[in-house]
């Protein structure tokens, strides 16, 4: 390696929007996956997974985010000059695996995976441009009891994981729906798809602002409270009494006249309208058939996804527990994963729509939304430590068969615990403390006293902690002596676990 | 989505080197991955992870291609214009990683990860521009102490995964011992790197090539069977002979006077060597000690690393059992991973040294030597499919209702299978081939003459299976309606789980 000059060197730093993951974030990412795995794997889903990299003609274009439609991607080019991309989801590459192997694979066809993803945006405050997410699909299944499955299974996952029923709801909609609404109000033609996406994005601040906002948003426009002026989408107040029926009758009560309801106040006579919302009531019935009743599943018509490439129901799975945001305000945590029916993306590359339907879940939005419900975990015991008292190789071979045959021990006695040599290069006093920070239960010692005798001093740190902590007399520093015990090389594994065992009942050791 | 014309369809294709998972390939990796991180963790090493993207000074250049400095990496520019890299190893983010985050890392600081990493080289048969690796890495640790143990329980995890004693070596060598070959040899100058790469390159043809043909390359060069002509160090015949004893030393039996041999045959007055072959031999006393023999780890100081940040040990965990390849003929699978001491790696952000060393598994090349050894694992089975008899909402609810119960009941009975209702829109005759195909033990029919009755048909495709292909006349004709049972509806999942437990020693299930 060529040393760099002292004024010259590297920095040590990650570009914005993009972070390393803690012991703990791994450990309760990965215990979320396990269990939504195995819920997806009960349904009937089997793994299959994508490159992180592909054609960028292969992924389109399909990201939210309209105004900066050549933005949003990772993208560079390959040796031959064609254009590559990192995937922005996990649904895009699967529509071109499903495309690919079109022909083999068994159809309908269910299929789960989780991933990195990647999102060329401006960061934020706790916005990426890596996340995770965790993917369902099934293709081939032309009817919503497909969609009505996707949820079902949203709902099973969220109960899972660990979230209470009544902390959570899965929210559906119909693309359908909207389209209709808007149709039937007049702005449904192709010049008016500038209107239409405002519409869209006044309707999707219901979880956030006020009804009255909304209306605000769906005529001039409305300031907030720094002053910020956002332009409305400019429909006339009629115009906009009829979307706010529709948003009302949406929001409400799943009572009997809930469909005839909302037909009755909003639709017009947009066919688009009116299949979308039977749509809807069939996936009613499903739910409410298998068991799942609106505190899990709420047909709720307001309901807005961003990606444009969904062409049915859309769904979305909502926190709805309060945690307190960074000013000490209480909030609802909100969306955690969503998804949708896509009957166009994998008849992309065939000429012809092909049926398809999947829900992501957010990984990382829910490791936080878990955090920030049951607070810092205590941190895990960490592992037995053997001191390096002495550092001959003789000596330190002997610390590493220590090791060894406590690693084994702890194995058969079903603890799952690691044991380690030090292996720094400082005294006994630093090592102690090196011990006391990995969270070791306990160290055990040989020095040359000890290895004559053939004994180890196995030391009780837990304990020593505790004695040493409450109080400072005599008597009491005696007592710290019963934290310390000297046995023989043989009573070494027995002891330590032993002296583990009585600390098993810790958290996650 | 804008549909686009039939003539000017996207093609669904991947980009060379990179390729989809299918779902042994992931369900073997995963297993794999969790017997490697257990004992990782029994060695007291704890989770943490980088993400994909750094900038590319932070990540720098240390790929083995020296013909192609520039290339290896996938890079691109970010919004402000700094150059971003995927990153190419687990290596070079943990040095930033550590360098960061320096004051509050408890070191020695043991650590491990598992990810994927790109190379942007020429794809081959075989040779893949995403691929795994799981690491290990101990910081902070200057004695060989560390490299030892990375050595044993890199062995460990060889037998963890289920590779037999025997079938696998950890190869040790020390940098320093061939670079003290080379400066005794009279190669060691600034001027002749490039003589120094070409001895290096020979070398490691060692487990590929004859004796005869790595002197060849030492020398002006060899000719392979095509007829290309690779140029070779251009050593004279003294110093070739005085590399040839170096190499049967090195490979030579590990007996008593090993390292005497090795000094005196080969390493003249180079310091840097003489500390190398100390460095072995204290490797070589701690693992002895440990009760690792030679037949697990074994310093062999004609091991060559390709990459450039190694400054002492280096490890490679070689399989050493034999597979066909794909011309039919025998070889041996060879190396499935390997790693070794960097200490300059860390502290090119400091300005000053930091003892690091540590080992890298590469997975998907141990899935492949697994599934070369093991044979295709038999199909496991799928899941119990319910049939759509009916579609209308209400008897689709009702198939929705068993799955949810059958998931509910093999759950219970602690049987990891799942179960779903068909959901595409063919009739019986694909139903059933649909569920065939699936692998699935039995299905569930539901039609309206049995929903009369409040009763459903359990069919064993397994045992009717069975009975159909092996004979016709009419009496097993009769004895295939055994493979088929009619139950009252709460008698359901009982039954399942009675038909499903018939078939459980299959693999997988």
């Amino acid at each position: 390696m060529s040393r760099e000059t002292k004024e010259n060197l590297p920095k040590a730093r990650l570009p914005r929007g993009f972070a390393d993951r803690t012991p703990a974030e791994i450990k309760a990412a990965d215990r979320i996956m396990g269990v939504i795995r195995d819920v997806y794997e009960r349904y009937g889903f089997e793994p299959v997974e994508t490159p992180f990299i592909e054609y960028a003609d292969a992924l389109g274009k399909f990201l939210p985010d309209q105004d900066r439609p050549n933005e949003g991607v990772f993208a560079f080019q390959d040796d031959d000059e064609e254009w590559l991309s990192l995937r922005y989801d996990l649904t895009a590459p699967l529509a071109r695996h499903v495309a690919e192997n079109y022909e083999r694979l068994v159809k309908p066809y269910r299929s789960y995976r989780a991933g990195w993803v990647f999102r060329n945006e401006k960061p934020g405050p706790g916005r990426f441009r890596q996340f995770m997410q965790f993917d369902a699909d099934t293709v081939g299944a032309p009817s919503v009891a497909a969609d009505a499955e996707i949820c079902m299974m949203a709902a099973d996952t969220m109960e899972a994981i660990g979230i209470p029923r009544g902390d959570y709801v899965i929210r559906v909609n119909n693309r359908k729906v909207l389209d209709g609404v808007m149709e039937a109000a007049g702005i449904g033609g192709v010049d008016q798809a500038g209107t239409r996406l405002s519409v869209l994005r006044a309707i999707d601040k219901l979880d956030k602002f006020p009804l009255e906002d909304v209306r605000l948003l769906l005529g001039k426009g409305r300031m907030d409270e720094s002053g910020d002026f956002t332009k409305g989408a400019g429909l006339d107040d009629a115009t906009i009494d009829k979307f706010m029926a529709f948003i009302e009758a949406a929001t409400g009560e799943l009572g009997e006249t809930f469909f005839a309801d909302l037909e009755k106040t909003t639709l017009g006579e947009s066919e688009t309208g009116k299949e979308g919302l039977r749509e809807l009531a069939e996936i009613q019935t499903l739910v409410e058939g298998a068991g799942y009743g609106p505190d899990r599943i709420r047909i709720d018509p307001s309901v807005v996804r961003g990606l444009e490439y969904y062409t049915g129901p859309v769904f979305e799975a909502e926190l709805t527990f309060e945690i307190t945001d960074d000013d000490g305000r209480p909030m609802r945590f909100g969306s955690v994963g969503g998804g949708g029916r896509y009957d166009g993306l994998v008849g992309r590359f065939r000429g012809e729509n092909m049926p398809a339907t999947g829900f992501s879940v957010g990984v990382s939005r829910l490791v936080s939304a878990l955090a920030a419900r049951e607070g810092a975990a205590a941190k895990p015991l960490g592992p037995v430590v053997v001191l390096a008292m002495d550092r001959d190789p003789a000596a330190m071979a002997a610390y590493q068969r220590f090791a060894k045959e406590l690693r084994d021990g702890l194995k058969a006695a079903g603890i799952k615990l690691g044991a380690e040599v030090y292996l720094g290069g400082s005294g006994m006093k630093a090592q102690m403390k090196y011990a006391d920070r990995r969270n070791a239960p306990c160290v055990v010692i040989q020095g040359s006293s000890e290895r004559e005798t053939g004994t180890v001093q196995i030391k009780d740190l837990i304990e020593g902690k505790r004695i040493s902590e409450g109080v400072t007399d005599n008597k009491t520093w005696r007592e710290e002596r019963f934290a310390q015990t000297s046995v023989a090389e043989g009573e070494m594994v027995a002891t330590v676990v032993e002296v583990v065992s009585r600390y098993l009942d810790m958290p996650d050791s």
